[in-house]
């Protein structure tokens, strides 16, 4: 199946917490979507892992994505390693998306960072000719744009998505991740501490910082690798 | 007459040398663009004031322009005065472009950096709604986006602007100004000696290698001020 | 009087805005606190000069000031002249602060950007021996630090200072400014229509991302120019 | 054992030399210290392994630490494991240091970019609860501050630690890795060949250049993770 | 034997396109050159194995170098394994380059950004006499100098070499690779399609746009590890 | 006269402090060189205008200057004006340097970061054919190179010119500055009490800081404008 979007993140909820608003702003629009989790999150602080797939499966119909697949590298020790890098690149071949988003590769969080460093790495060997054929699947093909996301660090993003008219949904596939949201136990601040907000309160603020860097309620802000292309300046200009 | 597209340039072959591609992608797809010359470009190494204003007005009409006005600030003496960056921001107020492209702040050329710098402050300026009462004028108003091009000196630019499609026209556009394109005399090779080519020859190399970038054969380099606003990811994402 | 911070600031609801909680903070802990607005702020969207000056001193004593003093330069046009950077370095001599706060010199705002650099210069100049025995007024005396805080462009800061034990009363000086806090009209969106937001709920935004960033409710980024010194690592440690 | 302040180093000369002071004012102010040195340091230029056991174990009892560990991986190969982070992580959950100092990430040496990385991740982990209930020891704890220190490659940095009280003493833990100080024979420039001279000389010319940065005779130059939490900004007003 | 210039490159031909024109010049003042390939090339969309050793032969004859060897490391998965990069430690020990030029490490390639800090690491190593000791073979020997070179992502060089002098012969010496220069078959835009052009035609592009930059037809970038050394300004001031 | 290298600084010690290294060094190798002082330093905490006069040819003499001129701009008030950058052009118009060195345009120093950007923009609009035509002086010519020197405030620089065979002459030429040597009267720290250190001490531990990066005694660091043009690289491999 041919997709237009794919995100790759390191733990399930992080594709909702960090870029749901766009990936719901595509699937209005019609384009398929999908998510490549890289691991189970097993190492969460709160919740079993089939509480956290059930989860997930809820967030993916929330989101209407066409695809969600886990790379089941293990969660706190995700590496860049040739196997998974490969394994990555050979869904990339598979789906053939347009663009793929992903963590960015400075985070505070090792695994995001991994996974920032694994999906720019797959993104390049997808489109070589002799790996894929050394593969025996699918025809090399490099998504056309890779954009990061922003995880536990930020960075100063080239463009910031107007998430306004999906923010109600956006919170509500975040919400399917229930056993992430509330404390485990009393005084309970978890590895999220260094926030001092619980993980709704900690998106809000977020989502409206950068929106008001774009004047607008919601953002996602999003760093492109390399230059945006820009076929159509009358588009960009007009919207 | 409201303008989509305003370009604020020092000299007056600035404009179609640096952007004269995304004036003509504009302009086919029916925006209103323009250009604000800051000065004659009296100081030019070649030709006369005369010649250059003929030149100018040949130019315009390749490139379609709605609008073309001069500043009329002393070349080679460009200054960030508040006189200037309120008629500058006059000038906003009446045509209310959406868009503002203007030479980036940090420049080798003291004129190319002052223009950008007296752009910048102008656009702000422009949305003060007392300031406009003041003038007596046109009501404030703040063009949405503001990009730097690229002058004498590189930058690593937000986007590409794929300029393929009107190449030829651009280059039309800057042949007309005749006298800036011939040696003066044996031996000339002034104020761009840096660069160690003609201007043809040297903006073609940079279209080029612009175009790498995003692969493509010619591209001219953008950079905005703060994020993009994306309120339409699929548009992107399928351009 | 002999201070122990000061804030330069453009406009005079600048400095509650963006550090009205570090003000508060110093005066509870006894120390002795200033502020100079480098403008009236009458070239504000709303709210006559009367009413700003009667707004200024009822927010100066929520903050428990000890000095407010105004350079009277024209609001939307502040420039770095010699007389402006001279008559700031006197008032540094006359009340030797050991720490200026003023605004990032690079601002979308003209104003704030001149202030910044009209802060940073004033306050090198202040200690220069025979600049003070030329003025005739008090000796030679460079604040030990200087910082910029936050105005309408992000920086990454080097400290954010917790405000949330004086939030409720930075509010308080903030809602002082009852007339640039209202609409002046319906569809009034004025000079921070680029924020999307009114000036309260931007300020909380703000307020709360920046706290975030240090695991608190509320913060005030700052940079400090040059790096701080540390005499007493335990006490940072501790802290 | 709670710690208050650990150093995380590849080698065991390296905590003394780059931070040793910032260690002697963190004890004289009564708090505990600590060290973990990554490897034994085997590789040196200069003395054997027990040499360097018994100059570490001087130069402990001059700074005063309460504690000195060491993690046993290879000199010249350290590399960042998944073993090493987590041993690493597990002292952090042992000492539950308020602070740590590690080397910057970008470095000449291998290992010293190895050590930094290594810590920073470690830090991270050390506050995952799940990791730490697998590990089956002391409950997660992630230290409050994380800062780097500097190697064989210059960074501006967020603070400089003011050390002239302490300088003697930091001198006299130096002079303890006799075996590092002497040259091994005639013409040896060793590793260090790169700076032009001896360790002392190029300390205290290092020391004496980050002290003039912050107008004092002494200093350590420190970066820290992310902007610093100020709490009490009258403290560092007065400070 | 004693080299006086080592270049480092993952793939056979990535020496003779990236710095071709640098290699020849040097050979031409007489000093002894020599290129280290990482891998052979197995990967590359075009050309078997055999066809590319004969190639790389052909260009080694053309460049006149006096050393090529091949680390013998995958193609497409090279990884900096200590393995690697103590052998890579062990060639420099022995031909004791006085600079060395390896690939950037912030490259889209995965294997260019391997390379790059492969080398970096190796240069460090390479002067721990210890390590050398251990390896058994030549004394330890660091390179006085270590310059990096631009692959396929763009950064702003501290020197750019006039490569005029002999750039047909370094086209003639891309030119051996001729398996590599022609499309494989129709519509093959293989791994290059980021470029939009052919090797030849990019080659060009590129070393026309550095070449402007200093005022020459052609040009290579190169951007030094650190401040370089100026023992004899007189001689930059004449050249 | 025709000057090879040329120094434009703010005050008349401030080429010595800063480059008299590279100022002998390039004078022992034959070359023409100048200094351009842009103040008379009447504002020096210390000496009177005869004092610093007298000093100055002393100190001219020293380093064997073939030109020192003053633009007579007045001290701690420095201003980017056009009669100032168009004095300074006619006057690199008049000696045609091939390099000029200047202050860094960001300085602490007020007159210094002008100096700088004074420089800078001089430096391009010498270059000019018409503006030197209305000079009605000497024709057109941009010197080559345009590099920044250090003043008060920190940078990265591009390479470090070796001052050690030099090093006893620069001394003796800051020397004949005594009136800015000695304190004034008692407690007298003045406009350097920033460092923490008489004029002298700071000098040497910032040569031996800068000489340290390229593992020689002492250094000057200089950060050239654009990349640098190398014409002969076997020149710098062997130097």
């Amino acid at each position: 199946m041919k997709l237009d979007l794919l995100v790759v993140a390191a733990h399930p909820d992080d594709a909702e917490i960090c870029v749901g608003g766009t990936l719901l702003l595509a699937r209005d629009a019609g384009l398929a979507t999908g998510v490549v989790d890289v691991t189970r999150g097993e190492m969460g602080t709160r919740g079993s892992r089939e509480e956290r797939d059930r989860e997930t499966a809820a967030a993916s119909a929330v989101l209407g994505l066409a695809l969600r697949r886990n790379l089941e590298l293990p969660d706190g020790r995700v590496e860049v390693t040739l196997a998974a890098r490969e394994a990555l690149a050979r869904i990339l071949r598979e789906h053939r998306p347009s663009v793929v988003l992903a963590q960015h590769e400075r985070d505070l969080h090792p695994d995001h960072a991994a996974t920032g460093r694994l999906a720019r790495e797959a993104w390049y060997l997808a489109g070589l000719r002799r790996m894929a054929e050394q593969d025996g699947g699918p025809a090399a093909a490099r998504p056309r744009r890779f954009l990061s996301f922003m995880g536990h660090e930020p960075f100063e993003p080239g463009l910031v998505v107007d998430i306004g008219p999906v923010w109600e949904r956006k919170v509500e596939a975040v919400r399917c991740y229930a056993s992430q949201l509330a404390p485990a136990h009393a005084g309970d601040r978890g590895e999220h501490f260094l926030f001092g907000a619980d993980i709704l309160g900690r998106m809000e603020t977020r989502a409206r910082a950068w929106g008001e860097r774009i004047g607008v309620r919601y953002g996602e802000p999003l760093l492109p690798l390399g230059p945006l292309a820009c076929a159509d300046p009358a588009g960009w200009l007009a919207s």
